[in-house]
């Protein structure tokens, strides 16, 4: 594979056993598996999730409906509170496939009850510690509220409650991480509990990567909805969630200058192509990504004192010893584990196979086809 | 104009008063204006600086240099070290345009040499303190070196040396990013000083948006090539290289939850939306942006204690007060000043004028087309 410019590399047979991995845990804890599919955001690789059984999947825009329902996905839960500007266009995603909406708010359920085509099923979004969207677990009035705003309406299907534990992002250690799962669990098996008698078949979808890769523990769950998992990344190996290994892309990029004076091989390669997300560097300075150079057709992964230092538009910063200084020649390809998957595919838009094929994602046009 | 999704809103009558005042401050100073095309990746826009008299640019890469190159623009300067991946690239774009390299190293020169099929100028980065490329202009045998690489060879034209003072973005007043200038303009004066016997061509080009917004001192200089200066941004606002007025560009987002327990506000518009460049809020955290909001179609900006304070994939998070926390309602566009206007413009990929009209951007499958 000649690489000539900052190309995201995908290794298709370590994201073929990160799927298998995942819904076979799934199937062991007799959970259904919806996966997210905002972190690859392609057809073809959500293939590879439907030849492994897969028939349910997670997005998380009304145009990532639409573009997976275009290839044949008829169930599919968008999985942030529903944008009442976007109902037009929801109203056609409805005409391919049975959708589920997300809200924690009863404004917004009255606005789709004067403007909804065909029904669809809403999951009430529930906050067990993620300081982002969700009625707080506890709010039992205002859960009650929206749970009120659903029912008795034709067009609105009540499906039970939803989570996302996005602090498990925070956690420093695997057993912290399963603090926080049984700390969920708990909290929703509350309200599975107060809801179970009037709605007997109310489903408790929960699950974040970290979480869903670590914790054996998915007890009154009904629905888990990783995503990150597709890939891995550097931020959940810091987390424990998985091995180097399982990591199954990396950026490609071209070292285009030496700077002796400071250890430091410029790549092209930026923020356009990483995004701007990053971790706490052991010298308290941010990491983008972990190195790993190639000599003579055999790769070495760098030590953690050697890391993508620093970002700008199209430069990437990495910083090394001097001997990894003196290894590294302009001209040279590096290979960069990026800190967030998920941010790296969208900023780059397709994918290259380790075999060299070309794998599309969502036409970034596409998420403005609505304007 | 209707928003129904995290839309990147440009005010075209502030863009062209930025353009027409960049151009009047070089003509006042005689130095070209070679403007970098980076920040608006925009033929149309592109077409705004013509329209002004701009027949020279700079671009980031050799896909955007051959995007403009298509709409007749004839004289580009790719301003990041060449790579030499990209040379079959380079020399289908030099049939179109007379282009410019850059370049801090004979290895690169060396390789070029042999695989140009047309000359092309060539730029010697130097660095006067922003420590990413270029060599340190205190270097004069790494320098000497390089202009020998270039030198003697028909394929070659050397044109002179060229800065990127990006440490003025580090500055913390007006006087700093002018004392930066001064440094700047004395260490390329020193080397302008001792090649110029030889080389009585050669020039010198500077310029980025802080200096040349702030500072009135362009001795020796040129060539300038600011480009963000086109939209501003509340980075160049903190800067003191605009006021708050001048900055051309908005996201326009949808509130989709509100979170009174923390006085947040929930909109549709994230990552994949803003990017991830952030400032240092009053209060040590991040802020990813300033808020507008329109109540009966006035426009309010809202106090410093209030932004764009978190950032996931989709989600973005506005901290306000009680009272900004009543006047917001679910379902109200909210207007946010970018922190960096051009990843922001990189991640949205096209603009939308606030008399609604699109504007296009290079396309990103362009970016990838040589793979």
């Amino acid at each position: 594979m000649k690489i000539s410019r900052p190309t995201l590399v995908l290794n298709k047979t370590i994201c073929l056993q990160n799927i298998e991995l995942m819904v076979e845990k799934a199937k062991r804890h007799h959970v259904r598996f919806r996966p997210h599919f905002k972190t690859h955001q392609s057809i073809e690789i959500g293939r590879w999730f439907r030849q492994q059984g897969v028939r349910q999947i997670t997005v998380s825009s009304v145009e990532m409906a639409r573009y997976f329902a275009s290839d044949g996905w008829d169930d599919l839960t968008i999985a942030i509170p529903f944008n009442r500007h976007e109902t037009d266009e929801l109203n056609q995603v409805i005409e391919l496939a049975a959708v589920n909406l997300v809200t924690d708010n009863a404004e917004t359920l009255h606005y789709l009850k004067e403007h909804l085509k065909k029904p669809v099923g809403i999951f009430v979004e529930i906050s067990t510690g993620y300081a982002r969207t969700g009625i707080p677990s506890f709010a039992i009035h205002a859960i009650e509220t929206v749970v009120d705003a659903i029912i008795h309406h034709p067009m609105l299907n009540f499906k039970g409650f939803l989570t996302h534990s996005g602090h498990a992002y925070q956690a420093r250690s695997r057993n912290e991480i399963q603090n926080i799962q049984f700390d969920t669990l708990q909290k929703m098996a509350q309200i599975k509990k107060q809801y179970l008698p009037r709605f007997p078949d109310l489903e408790i979808s929960v699950g974040d990567t970290p979480t869903c890769s670590v914790s054996e523990n998915f007890q009154g769950v009904d629905e888990i909805r990783p995503g990150n998992f597709v890939f891995y990344d550097l931020t959940q190996y810091q987390l424990g969630a998985c091995h180097i290994d399982d990591i199954a892309v990396r950026m490609h990029c071209p070292v285009i200058s030496k700077q002796a004076s400071r250890n430091e091989i410029i790549i092209y390669g930026g923020a356009i192509h990483f995004s701007k997300d990053w971790l706490l560097h052991y010298d308290s300075k941010p990491s983008y990504g972990r190195i790993i150079i190639r000599k003579n057709n055999e790769t070495q992964l760098l030590g953690t004192s050697s890391c993508l230092s620093r970002l700008s538009q199209e430069h990437g910063v990495i910083k090394v010893n001097s001997k990894e200084f003196q290894q590294i020649e302009i001209g040279d390809i590096v290979e960069i584990i990026p800190v967030h998957s998920c941010l790296t595919a969208q900023a780059m838009g397709r994918y290259i196979t380790t075999k060299g094929d070309t794998i599309s994602m969502m036409p970034r046009e596409q998420t403005m086809l609505t304007q």
